[in-house]
């Protein structure tokens, strides 16, 4: 029998989001898991322990922070965990996120978000890529997917939002130029542009009862998850390259 | 037991492309289908025999041409055909496509486009819109699901493309104004950018065989159709106003 | 001596706005100036006769309404009027606004939509096209100059917006494929997205003092017919497509 | 008599594009100069003495890198040399691009296009914020203007144009957010497109006499820095933020 194809997520914030919510879904759809994010609070580990509890098969590559060595590294440490599995479906939803007006941003806020959404989507791209590239085109035409985490600030920049857009504004770029540049060897690319605020556990005690139980306010990460299933499974002959992503009564 | 949800498609051109697919496909998703086209040449009383024989339950509504009022009695015959039905899913995709240089454009030319493109699609969304939110909730969350048929000329113009794209980039506004005047109203309206050549009979003969066995460089109707599936049952969580689509090896 | 180059502008309200002031600063500019509008109202004879009482070389050419023949005619007209003059810039300026929920629009509106933003747009540039291409290359390296007034419409729907949203995007679509098409040709074709309440009559009549009297909050039809007759001034080695103008204090 | 505004530019490349063309044009326009480049290759020295020679007011602010330390300081050093003097036109134009396929980036051209495009925008523009905002009202109704030279990269990605296009979209996201920010502080914030080849010094020496000698194929610095100036005169009542450049010919 031949290994379940892997699947690898970067950024996984408090485990409550999008990088959670496709790790639980490509399990469920026969993917082994790759958990990537910086591990010191142990998200990653109790994760990968849940999905294997479930029948999964996951494991945890915590950073000590998001750099090229250490993405690099720990690409490294999925292929020996993993030796003989096909890297079918990367999601790339590592982010820094900091609203505040332009003049009270740091420094060491414009190089978290540079270092986060650019840099770290670079060499995650990198390694992605460079394995997707060796692999045969299997299943719906393609070598493999790669699926990058967008935002409204992916698209325009705002009065509190200027680190934030920097950095996806240039992630947009970079997943765009390898949509072009590797679709010709079937490799699917694809962005997807989240406009809205997520359930996640954070917003969820931030909320009241009535955000909470009103079905039509809030992005929920299970059904954004979907999307990237979606996404991952469309056949050669129909690629996207992006979708947006709104609750139906979002305001845009 | 409660009758099938109803599905109508405008536009079929010859029942070869993305009408005559999303037809099949709702067909075999348990929806009944309704077909309206301009009728003289058959097609839509052929697909619809076609879809009935295979279980389905399908009728044609043929149109002397796209204007309000005969769009507006389509509908009227439509809901008299299935009185107790749910207007679920429509699909406007009705087009003028003609491609020469400005110059040689004629003023019919023009009007054709925005009669087609424009007027029809503000006929179909009018009747679509007030059929929907008089319907309850259903499934994911919606009243409804509105889609439109874009192309790339809907978000620019070319050199010889001008009175295609001026239809298109109309219809596209008509398509973003509703989708956020109604979303709150739980319809959902799409826009899908189909980027590159569709397998339609026409253009299976106008290729060669290298073109007709490559599965990278031609947009399938098949598989277009199964996005406009999933669009449909997108849950009210997460809802995409557009994507594109276009084969792996399309260059854009 | 040369008789004066011509601009000729098509659209100009209650006299107070875009169309009038570009007319009386295209006459400051050493321009002849035709004035084509619906003419029962008086206003482009009473204009044509201020632009001619302070020394310019104006007038009206009035059209009962703004189809293919009288647009054809008005041209034709302007022709005799000035049979040595070269027509170096041309301003399309007709738009129809109605600003209501989607369901209230009438039929009407969007035809009215489509007949003054579409098909007048593209009578209007046919006209001009022929015409310039004829001409040598002049001042700037350019035959001639194409500016079409555009909004925010221009760019995006919105939810009370959509027949005038439908219209303006197809404008953009046609200024967008003329300008690739004749730009080779030394043609250049411009579209400007005024974005924000602009200074007529009836703005200010609407508008209470505090809005009349902040320089910050409002566009001035003087100052955006500034940047119309720049845009007719840049050098072929460096000419803009589009450009925004917002007031300074505008909320985008 | 009061000193001359002062204008300041970052980027100046080997002395023969936009960044001394402005400088040139500025000079002109009657502001004293201050240029902002690495200074290791003299340019920025030469042209000071060329500027100066010509009656112009003009300094050289030789920068090791483009760091935030390096920039700061150059901004101090430039309110030294001119202590009296108001700020009223900084226009950002350092850049890094390299073109190539995306796995033949290093790490090193990535943090390049970061430090270069994004780093720098951020520091220098922090530097002309924080100046600009303290200055009265001046002429056209402005505290000063800040002006972004973009690309076609700024707007979308390509197959060889990985790491410039991710640079050149995050400084698009810096300007747009600066512009919604501070417009209502009265300081004009605008990001040139520059889409085709610009008649640097280099790039004449690289193509042949039919390129040189045609001048509806490159942009030319001169008329390009005049486009800066005019953004830098728009009156307060029609500011433009965004606005595309190009040679008649580009195909685009």
């Amino acid at each position: 029998m031949p290994p379940r194809p892997l699947f690898v997520v970067g950024g996984l914030g408090d485990g409550s989001g999008i990088g959670a919510a496709t790790a639980k879904l490509f399990t469920r759809s026969g993917y082994s898991v790759a958990l990537i994010a910086r591990g010191s609070s142990g998200t990653i580990q109790r994760l990968a322990e849940e999905l294997n509890a479930s029948g999964g098969d996951a494991a945890p590559f915590p950073l000590a922070a998001y750099t090229y060595t250490e993405i690099h590294r720990a690409f490294d440490d999925v292929r020996k965990h993993w030796p003989e599995s096909e890297l079918r479906v990367a999601v790339f939803n590592i982010a820094a996120t900091t609203f505040k007006p332009f003049l009270e941003y740091t420094e060491a806020d414009i190089d978290a978000s540079l270092d986060l959404n650019i840099r770290a989507g670079y060499a995650f791209a990198r390694e992605v890529i460079l394995r997707q590239k060796e692999q045969p085109i299997g299943e719906h035409g393609k070598r493999g997917a790669l699926l990058f985490t967008g935002a409204t600030a992916s698209l325009r920049g705002n009065t509190r939002t200027c680190a934030f857009a920097v950095g996806k504004h240039g992630l947009r770029a970079l997943a765009n130029s390898l949509a072009k540049e590797f679709s010709k060897q079937n490799i699917h690319v694809a962005h997807i542009v989240v406009d809205g605020v997520i359930a996640t556990d954070e917003h969820r005690s931030n909320n009241d009862v009535g955000w909470n139980e009103n079905p039509d306010v809030k992005l929920l990460p299970e059904t954004i998850a979907q999307n990237y299933l979606y996404l991952a499974n469309q056949d050669r002959s129909a690629w996207t390259f992006e979708l947006d992503l709104r609750p139906a009564h979002e305001k845009w």
